[in-house]
């Protein structure tokens, strides 16, 4: 059996040395990974660990750690893998972004107002810090999760959703919505202001609508691979 | 002697779950802190060390460590030591972002196109991931570097400039620039171009306009201890 867990945060490049960064931490995707790891490496031929770059991987001889900065590493890497592999299951933790920087520019150009401003570099190197306002504009990025199941239509997906302090019908509604646009067979579901050093709530969205909760990072993840294993156990028959 | 050093990069909150971040890792302040805690930990009293959330901290009982979030963060942190202490240098090697965000908005409301578009979150928790163009706004951060002089007039202050792929004779100007205008004593100028995994071009300008030259970040560390340390005894005595 071979899976994919991807886990931390996707970095987008602003310039050489400014990143837009999602804060996710990896350590959730980090405790699935230690869990498949610790119960049922077994029955695991190779986990393909992709994680951002401020996350770290499990050490284990069946990981195959795989660093992502940007969507776009994401997207190139993950369908190569789905291409040159058969994968069992793909657990896509990895908080990736919704936006790519499309350009960086000023106030005044944006609005069509300064033909000459020259206050963004054109080379792309490093902006000037001479300009009042500067404007990053962002493009929607292309929705990773919504290729896998094209590219791999028989493995099974975990999805992930993390929002921040909305009602919990709401962050069920919008777990689900997530599960049926793209196809997966779980949905995590959680909220930003349930979790905390020492606890982190999580709601496993089932495909026929049922929901496992858990409390912990810990009891997130031994429910995942446990949910994952049972499955693809179940297809293999 | 108590000295002051910043070290690592600065990091903007964009919402809840995403940050502008400087790509500084902290390494050369970490180096700078390091050189002066092995060669002159006899004459140091205290070495305060603000550094950014990525980059740690040397482990010595004379570090006072204090982490540092935004530009806002800074200013005040180092403005309150510079203000309670008698500090005899600052070493001034943080990152600092040029840029803070003044407000994340769609392109149509900028252009003030849309009277309803709706879709970036104003109650600033996580930013909706509907809208197609995502404009973040940034206003240029108040220039922290040109107030330690103004609040410790006697202190040394050791600025650093870094640049990318520029000729060696405008690294030297602008790294000239930015001493003149901060009255700075020392400025370590060098550029992302010339610095790898085990090489980092360094060049310490003095006052006069004369310039040492290093060639790993381990020389620029010791050479700015050992500059500021006899800069500091010359003036005490």
């Amino acid at each position: 059996m071979k899976i994919v867990i991807t886990a931390g945060g996707t970095s987008e490049k602003i310039d050489d040395v400014r990143t837009i960064t999602n804060s996710s931490t990896g350590r959730l995707g980090y405790a699935v990974g230690t869990a498949f790891l610790q119960q049922y490496a077994d029955e695991l031929e190779a986990v393909y660990y992709l994680h951002g770059t401020r996350a770290r991987h499990p050490e284990h001889e069946k990981v195959i750690p795989v660093e992502i900065g940007g969507v776009a590493d994401l997207q190139r890497e993950l369908g190569r893998i789905l291409a040159e592999e058969k994968i069992d299951a793909v657990v896509h933790a990895m908080a990736v972004s919704d936006y790519t920087v499309k350009e960086v520019t000023t106030l005044e150009k944006l609005r069509g107002e300064d033909p000459e401003d020259g206050g963004a570099d054109p080379s792309g190197n490093k902006i000037s810090s001479d300009i009042e306002d500067l404007i990053i504009h962002m493009k929607r990025s292309p929705k990773v999760i919504g290729n896998i199941k094209k590219w791999s239509p028989d493995s099974l997906l975990v999805g992930f959703k993390l929002l921040s302090g909305v009602p919990h019908e709401e962050l069920i509604a919008v777990g689900t919505r997530l599960m049926e646009k793209n196809d997966c067979d779980f949905v995590l579901a959680n909220d930003l202001q349930e979790i905390g050093a020492d606890f982190h709530k999580g709601y496993l969205i089932h495909k026929d609508g049922s929901c496992d909760t858990m409390e912990t990072n810990e009891e997130i993840a031994d429910r995942i691979a446990q949910r994952v294993m049972t499955a693809c156990r179940e297809r293999s028959k």
